[in-house]
């Protein structure tokens, strides 16, 4: 591609942090301007967050909802993808700092659009993640898709009826979106995808807990949808306990207090954390360099064009921007992505920054299965539930997966799925499967057991 | 299922160690006979070996070829499914010994059918297999993913035109089958898959060296095949280098000795080992309780209808087995799996061991791919190459892959990337990204450098 008049570096420097939807839609809304772009990532891939469950529960190969950004942008010559873990954000200067194994890359920028998301959040108790990881990237799911299958593999294995019963317990805290289609999918593992598949435990026996310091299921959803959605899961065995605050979680469980004051204990081996979010902490870099106020879940205070307070040209978008309207979903990221690139074209073409209109949210509405054939929606005023909502769910996903060929693929996965209840990707690697032996086997070896195998009933 | 007059404890114990081509075909052999099976392995899966290195060139994702080995066995009652690593077996007391996180459980047996297949040989160089993992498993198909795309990232991000070269270059040891398809992979994956997705580096620029100790590609396969095979290769820009044996694996390359006794040194960071096979260390326990003798590769020389001497119960098949003409790939596991367990099932009705018929092995013929449209086949004394035997490996292929929904998924994958040349299971974790990172920088750490980004060209 040659640009008469212009050599490469005299363009206009835009760098985005973040290949989520925030940052791989500001630069695919900038494919026609004039500039230079580095998207720099700290995976290879654009997630698909919203169907990360489907990967811890062994329903989607996690390619489906993770393709490579840089063939994702291939076409888009002014783009370029760079693999880095971005550690600072130097606003006197312009640059941004990322590392990756062991090299330290420093990139001079005019414009920046940070979309670094953000991380689960342990409310202070960071020592819960080892027990109840997160549900936010590829890793996480696929390590979870080796606690929970892993649990059902040792519970096959152990003649001690307590240890069977904590390794068949599994505990989803958070009842938003993400922990209500956990639940929901772990349950419906249990109950029909391993159905038969054991000879010494009952996998169908497992329980499944959802659990939420808050009063409700699906808070954001209202009311009507939330009780919907929580006798929906009831009914597929899921046992729901609100108003229950966590305060401890270790190897071996969880510690619970109720409203109350009574201190309970649940004994389970698999804990899944989706309860609170904590943006990246990049904010604190652009806090230091221009004075803007962060939340409380660490999410930068911008202003109404989503730029920081004296850097017109620095803007933050998604999970880490702190918008009054915009709720923590992939279409803010997308929206606000969107409005972003198109304010640095429009900057390009001398539009005066002082002048843009405000950031507007559009409210595509909200969703959440529940279950196969079930779901519920939000849009607007109309509030939807059932199998509608749920057809609804799927034909939405669908279009928003990237590539023709993972949609027809994942419409497979799927059909199989909800029709024959087989799952497709239950593989896990022997790092997940044994994944905590050194940690594990130190704190056993004291009570090692030898066991001799009784024959199968 | 009742069997009148027989509780559980009383049936005749098979316990079958391993879950690939052997283990697998021994249980589903056994279905019929009154026996209680326990299928013991370190894997959850029943791993597709030939398409291993479709996982790591990203074509196919893992669940593909590693289904759940206990939802294959699921409506077979008599046999059960039990995760963990074999670390002993006594013949004296009839007990496996294996282990899973901290738990030993010895499982008794009246009849064994040893499976446990063959590791990664390096020759008494074990130190090689950190910087050149082999591909045995899943785990090396997904790390082996990492590297090589890792490979291309970090070079992506390098101004040192060394690192960059040493970044870009990759090296197969070992030209039988596994290599020569892996190195063809990588050949199209840069050529072809990565083709324009990058912005300071050209992916087909990359060196793919294909390197053995011997004269010849694919010796098993005859003068001619392997003849054919190395020009195809060639011509997809792989380097063949023959009659190089490797002196010295570490981090930043391979050391090589011609037959001359020229040493010369091939930097590069991305390195495949697949030059030989070890058998499971498992044959040890064997030797020592029958003394039964192991060939150089670890193999035991079974008798004539593959049981250890004085021991007609025990069997051994698969790649742990030296059997004469019987080679070191699927179909030599498959029927001597099935051979063990009907000489198993045969005991049970009274047949006498000592006047078993011995194994016969029945070629079925072997093949490689090269390249997309491109194999070689040798089935008896008939000769195949180029489009046809393409066809035959990849219809072969899918007849033999588990599951409906996986052999669409499959064809549907291979349409895709062998007619438009993409891929669909790029995704690679942080885990794998990042994984050398404590190593790396430690040993980059004084040499770390601070690099600034140049715009795109």
């Amino acid at each position: 591609m040659s640009h008469p008049g212009a050599t490469p570096s005299d363009r206009h420097k835009v760098v985005i942090i973040g290949s989520g939807f925030g940052g791989l839609t500001a630069a695919k809304t900038l494919k026609r301007a004039d500039v230079d772009i580095k998207l720099i990532a700290r995976t290879t891939h654009h997630l698909f967050q919203p169907l990360l469950y489907q990967v811890a529960t062994g329903i989607i190969s996690e390619g489906e909802i993770a393709p490579a950004t840089r063939v994702i942008l291939r076409n888009q010559k002014n783009a370029q993808v760079l693999l880095g873990d971005v550690t600072g954000i130097d606003l006197q200067t312009k640059t941004v700092r990322s590392e990756l194994l062991g090299h330290t890359y420093v990139t001079p920028f005019d414009s920046l659009i940070v979309a670094a998301g953000a991380g689960q959040s342990y409310f202070g108790n960071d020592h819960f993640a080892e027990w109840a990881p997160g549900m936010k990237s590829i890793d996480d799911a696929l390590e979870l898709r080796g606690r929970i299958l892993g649990a059902f593999e040792q519970a096959e294995r152990s003649s001690d009826p307590a240890r069977r019963e904590k390794l068949l317990t599994f505990v989803v805290v958070g009842a938003g979106p993400t922990g209500v289609e956990m639940a929901g999918q772990i349950a419906e593992l249990a109950d029909h995808t391993l159905k038969g598949a054991f000879r010494h435990i009952d996998s169908t026996k497992a329980r499944v807990i959802l659990l939420d310091a808050a009063p409700a299921v699906l808070p954001p959803m209202g009311e009507k949808l939330g009780k919907k959605a929580q006798a929906r899961l009831e009914k597929l065995g899921v046992e729901i306990q609100l108003n229950a605050m966590v305060t401890d979680v270790d190897r071996n469980g969880i510690t619970v207090k109720d409203p109350d004051g009574t201190i309970r204990r649940i004994e389970a081996a698999c804990k899944v954390w989706s309860a609170g979010v904590s943006a990246s902490p990049l904010g604190r870099d652009l806090a230091e360099g221009s004075g803007v106020e962060l939340d409380r879940a660490g999410r930068v205070k911008v202003l109404a064009d989503l730029s920081l307070p004296g850097h017109p040209n620095v803007f933050v978008v998604g999970d880490m921007a702190a918008v009054e309207g915009v709720p923590g979903m992939a279409q803010g990221a997308i929206q606000g992505g969107k409005y972003a690139a198109k304010a640095i074209a429009a900057g390009l073409k001398g539009a005066d920054p002082t002048e843009r209109e405000p950031f507007k949210y559009f409210d595509k509405g909200s969703m959440a299965t529940v279950s196969r054939f079930s779901a519920v929606a939000k849009i607007g005023p109309l509030e939807f539930e059932g199998f509608v909502a749920w057809l609804a769910w799927l034909v939405l996903h669908l279009v928003y997966l990237v590539g023709f060929k993972t949609k027809i693929v994942t419409l497979l996965s799927w059909t199989v799925t909800f029709l024959s209840t087989k799952r497709g990707q239950l593989t896990i690697t022997e790092q997940q499967a044994y994944a905590r032996t050194r940690i594990e086997e130190l704190e056993e070896i004291a009570a090692s057991v030898q066991e001799t195998e009784r024959a199968a009933s």
